[in-house]
């Protein structure tokens, strides 16, 4: 990876797993197969749902919950190594005594770029896991990307401190019960629309044994249904979903266009407009919060900055 | 009205009008038409779109602009007492200098109830119009209603400071261009699941002959696609959209049931969810800013507050 100019374009591939509750070497087996499938499709960002290896397991939480770094991550690591591509995935993280539902993002070398901790947690999941406000966009190769996790993606807010930072992709690792697909699938779409970004939404399929319900799955690539700004008298429809799954394992892939992406954003002025609004300013202080500290997320000195390749 | 239990159902009619520049009395005619229609067929809350009288009509904003009270809301006033509904319209409103893309709420007796000035200001626009913090939501004998208008329903956090104020319906007048449909549409319906509220979208229909475009229409009453929250195993999809039109001028109507709304308050988790989480109360402090004062929005002596019908 060499200091330039962002890409143009990119392709993404997003993996919807079945994720068995206390199945994680089985769990991990189908998700290195479809890594495996989306490398050779040509991804370069692949992403995994949340808690990916172990589910949430509520019960257990804190006895299958990982430290990050740990035997997940080093899972992972070796796998974006071994594939060349930069991956974003789920992780049920145990840290000072506490559970997280996290998101990692490892670059193609496998190493830790981003942690984040779901912000909100759902009311019987509160006793089992802890939310934490930070949620930040980081440079990559192919842009800005902010990491969310699963049921953050209900509240706009969580997404807006993505938006004030710039995030152009916004990567939710997802597992959601199937009840909720409907609204799910609501707000994933509004979220591209009112934050001009992609949202890539990968969700786990299959069964949750111990609450005798079904995950959503409805993997999506999504982007504003808008491409140009209205007064720039050059906007167009475009659909807003490239491309997405019903409820089978698979790979979800698309094409990213950044350039475009840059290009409605420069034209489109509701993003200046919510910028001005006096919200825009006290909700930045608001979420101001300090970030988890991150050991190795910090390039090492004979790499350059993520942020120089921008 | 007297001080009661909020009703259980409530019908309610959105007036999607042709909204000509430069021609007040026509657009009042026809709206006057449609307003009697709507009534006949039992809406008890009629909504008009933003600025139905007048349209934006942006080089001559402060010209066309009018008082609140004034002449557009004596007009409302007279239909309200008349027909005996609760109305609420879009007015261009004129104070202390400055020109306001305001939402009016009034009861059946014609007493304005209510008034909300546009938070967010779309670029061009910033250069004739003013915008305001401070949504909020008043009692009905409906319900709980918070006003907004037009460009504010892209912002999630406009609405959800009205969310955090217990709107239960969410009212939107709004004239938005055509080119913004899709990702309007799209943020309507998340609106509604996001916020668990009704959403009354009335738009303006026709074209804007200054800009040379059409107004997008698709004036809706949306609800959440939920009916009762996921731990409750009571749950139920529901169609999100109750009624809409495309881009006739028309009326459209739909019945709200506010109990089954309420049922789903109290069952759903992910409202207190969002309270319990950091950014809730760090928003809910950024919007607190004062009100404008509305001079005769306090009930009289003799009446009871409109609280008191809760």
């Amino acid at each position: 990876m060499t200091a330039s100019a962002p890409r143009r374009r990119a392709r993404v591939g997003l993996v919807q797993l079945s994720v068995a509750t206390n199945r994680r070497a089985d769990n991990l087996a189908r998700a290195d197969a479809l890594l495996a499938e989306a490398a050779d499709d040509g991804c370069e960002l692949v992403v995994l749902p949340e808690a990916f290896a172990t589910a949430l397991n509520l019960p257990r939480s804190h006895e299958v919950a990982e430290p990050v770094p740990g035997p997940v991550t080093d899972w992972l690591a070796a796998r974006a190594a071994r594939y060349g591509v930069w991956l974003a995935a789920g992780v049920l993280e145990r840290a000072d005594g506490r559970v997280h539902s996290s998101a990692v993002l490892l670059d193609d070398t496998g190493r830790i770029r981003d942690v984040y901790r779901r912000t909100v947690v759902y009311d019987l999941e509160a006793h089992f896991l802890t939310g934490e406000v930070g949620a930040r966009a980081v440079d990559t190769p192919f842009g800005r990307v902010g990491l969310l996790v699963g049921y953050d993606v209900q509240f706009p807010e969580v997404l807006r401190t993505l938006f004030a930072d710039g995030a152009e992709i916004i990567v939710c690792p997802s597992i959601l019960l199937r009840p909720f697909a409907e609204p799910v699938r609501q707000m994933v779409l509004a979220r591209a629309a009112e934050n001009c970004a992609y949202v890539l939404f990968a969700a786990a399929t299959g069964e949750n044994t111990l609450a005798g319900l079904t995950y959503m799955g409805r993997t999506a690539v999504v982007r504003s249904p808008m491409a140009i700004g209205a007064y720039s008298r050059d906007f167009r429809k475009q659909a807003p979903v490239l491309a997405e799954a019903d409820r089978e394992e698979c790979v979800v892939a698309a094409e990213l266009d950044l350039h475009e992406l840059r290009r409605m954003r420069d034209a489109a002025p509701f993003l200046a407009d919510f910028r001005r609004c006096g919200l825009s300013t006290a909700l930045a202080r608001a979420t101001s919060a300090p970030h988890p500290s991150v050991a190795d997320a910090a390039p090492p000195p004979h790499a350059p900055a993520v942020g120089e390749s921008r």
